[in-house]
């Protein structure tokens, strides 16, 4: 794979770590529509830059860099004015399998270099390694712009629903940002992990006493679980106003009663990735919390073993791949 | 029907007008539940002060005052210190068919009279008369609540979906918040009506090109419509981060795609009415922006027939009972 000339524009990056997300997995195996191949996936991309291009104010060479699933946008339409590029009108550029600005397919994090421009670049600050920090591109946004949008904080009581790759980083970030964290598991084989990385609270919702026990009591539930839920028994865990936000979801629709809703003015909300600068508000959060994920680092031989321990839910809580092992 | 005797913190009222809400109906008719009769509905009121208690501090005789969905609520709760009654976690004492605290079952506005503590009674101001002040302490404050929850004001692009009781006031308000309004209704049969109110576009639903042409349109939809909706189509109308709130329910759940919320950052959510301090603060927006709702003044003796009206949509937009063809 050939990566462009470095534009005025551009920051070239060697890539360090990349992050497995499972939507790499969806994507390499042709599972949400037909992907053109051949395709590198990877967009949680941390690296040192190597060479900037001539107008490049930004960034210059050495500085610890990372990239997500956005490399560009239109720039122009409302959403991409207020810094919500994820949801540009125009659909905005994903770091792998889109059609770029040159006709050419974007190409992933499973690589030793890449050339982005500047402004889908973003800093990130010493104090986090850059195979903790990686997974901070996806995971850690995702979680964290749904938290801030619907105020994570002191005095709120926020359930995380699912304790996998962004499960881990929810947990983490809602602590941090002063709230009271319960994880909502289906099981609790993972309770000593949720309890380290600071929940305050564990339960099973495989067991329907949670359900009675916790009804009424969150402000905020961020589900990052893509399986079809009882929505209706999990909007019942809402306090009076509160929220429950998806950052995944099932292929299938869900059935809902409004009444879950009505009775107690409960919203019901999708919530994807991030922009740009709340991406870098993410990073300078994590670094000032000493917040970074969880990580098993890989060489890139692992890559399909570690696919099959993502889809077995066998992984606390995210595979880094160590690019240095790609030559 | 008797009312209790005036207690020191009680007000009674003579009713002047009362409003039919499509509750009323319904619970008239035993159709939410099994009802204890005999019951008198109406929630909606309108009237004079003619005695208060001794240790009443907010009302006089002879002031004009309003009694809407709620009597009483336990006043200790979250939700009731926050001025959200109607959200009461020990269940707030609704206007008719509940138990009172007397243990006696509350008897609502189709009536001369009423007794109800002042804490529960809101002012009317001048300048609204009191028969188009009635529709308000139901109709309207269960649509001004989300409207300035959601942030309905200048700039912001409004549809108000279904034109009947609710909805006729959601234009109005809407408006007078300064917002650009767009009635959703499934013919265009009504539209001098919605335009007149204030509305400044008007779309047939029955018409699939509706669809299309307004996809990714809205910041607020306020869904006034009790049928049960295709959720994905009017979801897709919403703008980025909009937000769509259903005031009524249908029986039935409502089959929903997780990805009409995510890829757009859209929220759906319910509302129920409003506290007692929205609902003067309603009332006194309402008095500034000169808005009453449009009623049908109809005798006791033209409910039967008024009912059956409301069942055919046949009524622009309110039928208000004069109480005082009551004797």
């Amino acid at each position: 794979m050939e990566r462009r000339e470095a534009g005025p524009h551009d920051v070239v990056i060697e890539i360090k770590y990349c992050g497995i997300c499972h939507s790499d997995i969806h994507h390499a195996r042709s599972e949400w529509g037909p992907t053109t191949y051949p395709v590198v996936p990877g967009h949680e991309i941390a690296g040192i830059v190597t060479q900037v291009g001539s107008e490049v104010t930004k960034y210059a060479a050495g500085d610890r860099v990372g990239v997500g699933c956005l490399v560009n946008s239109c720039r122009e339409c409302a959403p991409c004015l207020r810094g919500e590029e994820q949801y540009c009108l125009q659909g905005s550029t994903l770091t792998y399998g889109s059609i770029d600005k040159d006709g050419t397919l974007t190409q992933g994090g499973y690589s030793t270099h890449i050339v982005v421009t500047e402004d889908f670049v973003v800093g990130i600050p010493e104090g986090i390694g850059l195979d903790e920090a990686a997974p901070l591109l996806c995971a850690g946004i995702t979680t964290y712009s749904p938290l801030r949008r619907w105020g994570a904080g002191p005095g709120k009581k926020v359930a995380i629903v699912g304790l996998g790759g962004l499960g881990h980083m929810a947990v983490k970030l809602a602590h941090a940002m002063g709230a009271e964290v319960t994880v909502l598991s289906q099981s609790l084989k993972k309770v000593d992990d949720g309890l380290r990385l600071g929940a305050d609270h564990y339960y099973a919702t495989g067991d329907p006493a949670t359900f009675e026990q916790l009804a009424g009591t969150f402000d905020i539930i961020v589900n990052t679980v893509s399986a079809k839920l009882e929505l209706d028994s999990y909007l019942s865990l809402l306090a009076v106003g509160g929220a429950m936000i998806n950052v995944g979801a099932p292929a299938e629709p869900l059935s809902l009663s409004v009444f879950s809703l009505i009775m107690q003015g409960r919203s019901y909300a999708g919530s994807l990735i991030g922009g740009l600068r709340e991406t870098q508000e993410m990073l300078n959060f994590c670094a000032e919390h000493g917040i970074g994920a969880e990580v098993e680092v890989i060489p890139a031989s692992g890559i399909n073993e570690a696919y099959e321990r993502v889809l077995g839910s066998d992984v606390r809580y995210r595979f880094v791949i160590d690019t240095a092992t790609l030559a």
